[in-house]
């Protein structure tokens, strides 16, 4: 039987959902009731070096090949913190311990036995975003009438992982429906941000970014329609990478589908490190996933393609896009990047600045009406089979933001118009990437994110975007001055059709001052052409080694 | 401006452009008129020993490049052929020899100058369906609302070639806006069949397929939304290759576009050998078109790849789709071809009849809605502009076929469903390739071809298909049994929404006997998986020495 599954009492439904996830918690692992709430951030980003203070997958995974480490030692590390996160930020959905730990000891065995790993991955443990099915596992969506959904088969990111030796212990929670950039929902309730509970994760792939920021994965596993991957990322001070979509097998992700083609939904990891992230994509693609995922390009890892930096860059900077005014942080952050690829060599270019905010404005429009043109129709369905609310600001759609068919097709036509145009500066500036903020502000107080306008855009233009993760918000540094306040706000785009999102001027309310966001992560975007994952990566490799060598 | 251009007197429009491109016919390649018509055949099939009677591009390429030949004398060869095929057959549209003499003479200097070639296809004529854009040349797309329309640039496929060296010389004849399957329109008439006047050179890449059959070409550049290369390549005798949607540029197609996208394009050429068609390939890959060409996956032209032949292929076989069944010598070319490649040692399997049976009925009814989902809105404004008559069969949609946002998406749901299963075949049975009839018969009397349900479903999977010129009608062998004409016919499919295919009741009643069809053309396809480009040419060139050398 496929979701949405009918449900009498959606309360109840939570409450065992609830129970159940709690319940296979681990005695040892649970925290004194004081200490869940109070000291959490102190036992989250503690300073004894063990396992999971490591920041890079390499360096677990070398430990465990020359058997430093077993998997199973590094496995109960993981689930052991990925128990205090949960307690901390709940960031989990499901909890899959037993298997995780059955899974390493066979590992431990084989490398015991044939002297050799399983794979890049071996014994490693990495976490999924609620979406990848795994075979015999729930997966909800973020939705009450999925409670009872079992995935059928193993999603083929999962597939990628197990052959390359991964070890699947948790998933990870996510917005209703997948349809928000932060990561609340009826079913599992809201993830909190482990530097400050009072912030959000992002979202949709929120409970991934999490749990790496708490330290409870090293490797996570995310989806991006909208910058589900790009908001965790950035409120979670980690690297992230949005591949294009095709590039990773996108088969077994189960959400209540539409229908609706005219949204690029892009997969990839999320770290700590450049170098994880990387030897995520490997393991995606070495097995030849478009040999049984009839969603993936036949296009192999380029390695040497990503080892490749050219010495100097050409980097477009987009300052401002014209819908929502970056905050101060965001701004600092931008400065702060500019200077550091500049004084390594590297030529910073500022693009036009009237014909980008209008091309970004068009484009917001274009995405907001490509994401509820369907009216929210199937999605209703599946949250109206439970009786749930909908949670506020959930993208849902409405009749009155339906589309009919040659509008859908008018808004192609200028998709496809703004893209061109768009491609027209990469070729007139010769551009290698452009550097973006992700979102105009830091990680804000739940349930004030302004708008996925600085994400949104590089799903409809399929662009690869990686994260970077560059600073905190600074009380003293980042105080706005008198003339941002002042400054005439931009005009809301599609008020009607999208009421979602809100706009500059609201951007200019919530942010009073940089203590609303203290503690919140800021990020930035890098962006390169469609299915140009390998020179993203190898661009955040530079940039990775540029903020070394400066914080050193 | 843009087209469409309001157009007062259609017909006067269309009198004035044929006088213009007859004109453009130098005088002295002008036949006498009773040989236009009635020795047409000899005239174009001729067994002199001149320049355009040579097969290969290969063989011409070598000859230029060690000035045996000069690109010059190449090119007058075939301006003048395709001035012969033009007046016999009705296959140019626009006739650019004096561009094209000058562009030879540069050719030629530059090589006397340089003592090297401009690239792989240095002095030779390629020739262009009309949708393809050359700066300052017109694009009519078969309308006559276009008759005024001049593309601005050179499309990206225009560029490839000239970049490798090509000479373009000659655009060809298309169906109206390019929406059936036959090479019909008002502006310029009818492409007829060179083997046979009387019947059809396929379309809408008819123009391409005539004029190689002709040998007024040598290598052809075609695009197919549902058939448009393997129609023309059936019916003329000739190797064909669809690539899928993105594997080759596609900047700079001119069409009267209504943003729907559910439509897989696929682009690529037609020629006489394979090897030609992987010239190409290899000259529209080799400049990187994805650096300046945003539809374009960044995939290098994988030379290995396509050499690289499995000593035992396993090819499925579909013999019957269960829309129309074919007729006699399209199911004797399809036992010659499982002969021919069981007897090299490949192994051929029969794939489930009645499961692939319902599969391809099911993709045709979402292959019938996608094309006329938008109920013809933008192509009729197109035709609606010159007050020209919509050509029968045209498959514009109508008010009637039009479908709403859900019904869209539920089609899309459905074409996903399919995708999955047909999937499954190829993992199940472990198939390097699928062999089927491109077309259930051959090329018929103009304006009679029944259905394009064998092509149109991998365009719905976007999977690349290569085309067999395999044999002709027999008109011995291929008198269809009392059974055959006796059998039921399958039912027809989504009459009222798309009333422009016929059925396999027709079919029955219009393969009167092998000698509606004599001398026309039969072809197959065989088909591989998305973006396997490489893997279909090695297969290809695998099936022409096995031909070959049955033949000898």
């Amino acid at each position: 039987m496929e979701p949405p599954f009918k449900i009498s009492n959606w309360q109840q439904a939570v409450t065992d959902k609830r129970q159940s996830l709690f319940d296979s918690i681990p005695k040892s692992h649970l925290l004194p009731s004081e200490l869940a709430e109070k000291a959490a951030q102190d036992k989250l980003l503690p300073s004894d070096p063990d396992i999971t203070s490591i920041d890079s997958a390499d360096v677990i995974l070398e430990r465990i090949a020359t058997r430093r480490y077993s998997s199973l030692q590094v496995t109960e590390a993981f689930c052991k913190r990925a128990s205090i996160a949960q307690q901390t930020t709940n960031c989990l959905t499901e909890i899959l311990y037993d298997r995780a730990i059955e899974r390493a000891k066979w590992l431990d065995e084989y490398q015991e036995r044939e002297g050799k790993t399983v794979g890049i991955l071996h014994g490693l443990p990495v976490s999924l975003k609620d979406a990848y099915g795994i075979a015999g596992v729930p997966t909800t969506a973020g939705l009450v009438s999925w409670i009872p959904n079992i995935s059928p088969t193993d999603s083929s990111v999962a597939k990628g992982l197990l052959a390359a030796g991964a070890v699947l212990y948790v998933k990870t929670n996510v917005s209703q429906a997948y349809l928000m950039v932060e990561s609340i929902n009826n079913v599992f309730g809201t993830t909190k941000n482990p530097y400050n509970l009072a912030l959000s994760v992002g979202g949709s792939s929120g409970g991934e970014g999490g749990l790496v920021a708490a330290r409870g994965s090293i490797l996570a596993s995310g989806t991006d329609g909208g910058g589900s991957i790009r908001f965790p990322a950035s409120f979670c001070g980690l690297w992230g990478l949005k591949c294009s979509k095709g590039r990773i097998p996108a088969g077994g992700i189960m959400s209540p589908r539409d229908g609706n083609e005219s949204v690029n939904v892009g997969l990839g990891p999320m770290a700590r490190t450049v170098s994880s992230m990387e030897l995520w994509m490997r393991a995606q693609l070495q097995g030849k996933p478009w040999d049984f995922d009839l969603s993936c390009i036949p296009m192999p890892w380029n390695q040497e393609e990503a080892k490749r930096t050219r010495k100097r860059l050409r980097i477009g900077v987009l300052w401002d896009d014209g819908v929502v005014r970056p905050t101060p942080p965001v701004m600092r952050a931008l400065r702060e990047m500019v200077g550091l690829l500049s004084k390594a060599g590297h030529t910073l270019i500022d693009l036009p600045d009237e014909e980008l905010k209008n091309l970004h404005r068009r484009a917001t429009s274009c995405v907001m009406k490509s994401n509820v043109q369907s009216g929210g129709y199937a999605v209703m369905e599946h949250i109206n089979a439970s009786g749930e609310p909908v949670v506020p600001r959930t993208a849902t759609g409405s009749p009155a933001s339906f589309l009919t068919t040659p509008e859908v097709f008018r808004n192609h036509l200028e998709r496809s118009a703004i893209a061109g145009q768009y491609n027209d500066l990469w070729t007139c500036f010769e551009l290698d990437a452009i550097l973006a903020p992700s979102v105009a502000h830091p990680s804000p107080p739940h349930g004030t994110y302004v708008s996925n306008s600085y994400a949104g855009i590089y799903n409809m233009l399929d662009y690869v975007t990686g994260c970077i993760p560059v600073t905190k918000t600074d009380l003293t540094l980042d105080i706005a001055s008198k003339g941002w306040y002042e400054s005439t706000p931009y005009p809301r785009i599609e008020e009607e059709r999208f009421p979602y999102d809100w706009g500059d001027k609201e951007m200019k309310e919530l942010y009073k001052g940089p203590e609303v966001y203290r503690e919140g992560r800021v990020g930035l975007q890098v962006i390169c052409r469609r299915l140009r994952e390998e020179k993203a990566m190898s661009i955040l490799k530079e940039v990775e080694a540029l903020m070394m060598k400066s914080a050193s």
